[in-house]
């Protein structure tokens, strides 16, 4: 090789670049590469037993980081931290129960960012409402009350609406406290925790929790038939925000080093179970994907750079603190997963205000070569949380679309373990994202 | 009809008495009347509410028996109970922890008759095996070391029998406790309860608890890389026998008064969830079976007997309590659902050793006239725990036969609750348990 370059120098112009062979060609090789390793399951699996879950402030999110960069470096990435500042919310320990017309325990989680109750606990008659509108309906009954929402899961992002801002509502018509329905589809008596909002300045809020299905529904039917009354406690807190890091991994570009394709994830979860599908598959899928590309013949174009995105769950401080320091950079585009590792079924693409049918003409060739794994579809559509904000700064934003049916059940609750990963769907995910990846750094 | 029977007396030899129409007569009138019925949905609501679980000893149960004795006066059924001796059970705190290579905390439920463990808990390392043929084959490692069964679910008559007699083959081998990974093919990080083997005079036996899926197979995980050890505390406790009842309802047979058909289930549920699967659907099922019987023209032959058995959970007292009380009775045939309200899919018959080739023969008929609500299966099979011992008093023994899909995954656990119960499901049920039971009453 020296001595090629040293002829090539010495006696001839400077050749012309070897292009890499055609996208089919490319994809089979990333596709084969994908099926036939371990890695990525290995990989998740090592978070998931040896570091287990990781809500900002925890030491979980620390011992995680140092994991990220551990493999990144294994797979020849360039790799180093960035600090973010993340807010650190504990929960504490959290009681409910019937206390009439009969006496039963109710399961539950608060939600995140939730403030405490007050000491010894709330006790109220509940208010159970199905919707926003009967909220306002029911306006009058809310005073000194619980109000529930017993809301049943149509999709994600219309009912989760009810654990991020019901609490909000239910405190501006004088609740004590708020109660959600898990958002889920089935449950086995299975609480989800998740984010709710933080209210505007000078906004009231109060203590809020998710109950399970099987909790939320039995209130529903007792409070049908007469007045219900419950005690909650919540112990939560806060404490004083925590240094964090994003964890950056580059492969740099053939002949566009200065234009980046972010493959991105959280590398952080909820404070239950292992975040094994929430996000540590998406951060497993990104990471093998850059690994295999990393060891093709030649790179793509394009740098492409992975981002273990720290604190989506409580605070999206990662994705801020990442899209504020790297304004000047050119992001051509940016790939996240963060719907677990079920079937791939395609990508959704948006791009800010601008349309991206274009773009989804431009990318027709990998649906095609991506069809016969299952993973054909392109539309528009949501990208990923921590990616968003990149469509700010010109991105094209790029989600992995996946089937969910087995990941909503699990989302946020002590049951997102290893044990539900299939490992031939993650290395489908893997295959996936590789190929998508390839073709944003290279188009 | 005073004036007509008046006139027979007087002037004619006694009538022949009316002979019920044909099957598919009656069977049509009472699906008909089972499928425009909400009462056994209402029925069952109001138990699994405001009566809850009911464990042998519980005051749960003692209030589930009085709501069986009023359901069935309603339904016009003559009502009596009968005096069962019955074990207490009590299940105390439980916990359990991973203390290395990781700490994480384990969900779990004791199983019903475990000992305490001593005061403090037991500390062990953990011995993991797959099968009771793995643990002979491991038996030197057991000695003073917890001993976790990781079976994965294949069906319940074959995976249950580690929840069974897992804990005494451990104690036998020198084992300070037994963890088994809960009998279920799904998981939410849900624990399942269930009865363990009592040990023969003088056989040793150890504290023993359910894990959840996700608990087992991490366990499973990190002891193929090395030693793990696990705390265990189990706080139950076993009190003095107490006082309980069978709930005995009767149709008077217009023929044949002295054989009876017993129209089983069991009243008494595990101390988690609501017992609405198991056994409170059997319960309204069989229930509401008999009063649409009740409300037929004329009752069949033989005679109706509900019997809501107590205790089958946690020791089958309430079965062996009847059969003992109940040896001179004609038991023609016995018939029980005790597999949820999954959409019924036929009937198993037994009846002890007996061949039941004829008595499948002898009911072509009424599967025929099932076969249209998809409830035509007639095969050998097992019929029942409460109702087994019938056998041996000569009855032909009926189970329903239901599709367990949903069944299983929620069975002795918090999420046996009513939310689970499909009005239409379990409609169907009672129609084809009334049908059946019609049948076997009047054949």
């Amino acid at each position: 090789m020296w001595v090629w370059m040293a002829i090539a120098v010495a006696k001839k112009p400077a050749p012309a670049l070897p292009e890499p062979p055609p996208l089919d060609d490319v994809a089979g090789r990333l596709i084969g590469a994908a099926l036939v390793s371990t890695t990525a399951y290995d990989d998740l699996r090592e978070l998931c037993d040896t570091v287990g879950h990781r809500l900002a402030g925890s030491p979980g999110l620390e011992k995680a980081i140092v994991w990220g960069q551990d493999k990144l470096r294994r797979d020849g990435l360039s790799v180093h931290t960035e600090p973010v500042t993340v807010p650190v919310w504990k929960r504490g320990a959290a009681a409910a129960s019937i206390l009439s017309p009969i006496e039963r325990p109710l399961n539950l989680l608060a939600l995140g960012g939730s403030p405490p109750t007050p000491a010894g606990g709330v006790t109220a008659e509940v208010v159970v409402v199905s919707s926003f509108d009967e909220l306002t309906a029911r306006a009058a009954e809310v005073k000194g009350r619980i109000v529930l929402f017993d809301v049943p899961f149509t999709n994600y992002g219309e009912t989760v609406a009810y654990r991020g801002r019901g609490p909000l509502e239910a405190a501006r018509l004088g609740a004590v406290a708020a109660l959600v329905r898990s958002v889920s589809p089935v449950s086995l008596d299975t609480p989800h925790t998740g984010m709710t909002r933080r209210p505007e300045d000078g906004a009231p809020t109060v203590p809020s929790a998710a109950l399970t299905l099987e909790g939320a529904t039995q209130l529903h039917r007792l409070a049908d038939r007469g007045p219900v009354r419950v005690h909650l406690e919540l112990g939560s807190s806060v404490a004083a925000d925590a240094q964090s890091a994003n964890v950056i991994g580059e492969l740099r570009g053939r002949t566009r080093p200065d234009e980046v394709v972010v493959l991105g994830c959280h590398l952080d979860s909820w404070d239950v179970g292992q975040g094994a599908q929430d996000d540590g598959a998406g951060c497993v899928i990104a990471m093998q994907a850059a690994a295999l590309i990393g060891r093709m013949p030649m790179l793509p174009k394009r740098t492409l750079r992975v981002v273990l995105y720290t604190n989506e769950e409580s605070g999206l401080k990662g994705a801020e603190a990442y899209d504020l320091a790297h304004q000047a950079d050119v992001h051509y585009a940016a790939i996240e997963a963060d719907t677990g590792s079920g079937q791939p079924l395609g990508f959704h693409f948006s791009r800010g205000d601008a349309p991206v049918a274009a773009d989804l003409a431009a990318f027709a060739d990998v649906a095609r070569v991506l069809a016969p794994l299952g993973a054909g579809v392109l539309d528009e559509g949501h990208s990923g949380a921590d990616i968003g904000g990149l469509a700010d700064l010109g991105a094209l934003t790029v989600g992995l679309y996946q089937d969910t049916t087995n990941y909503w059940p699990i989302h946020h609750t002590d049951a997102d373990t290893f044990d539900k990963v299939d490992p031939t769907l993650l290395a489908h995910n893997v295959a996936a994202m590789a190929v998508m990846a390839w073709a944003l750094a290279e188009e």
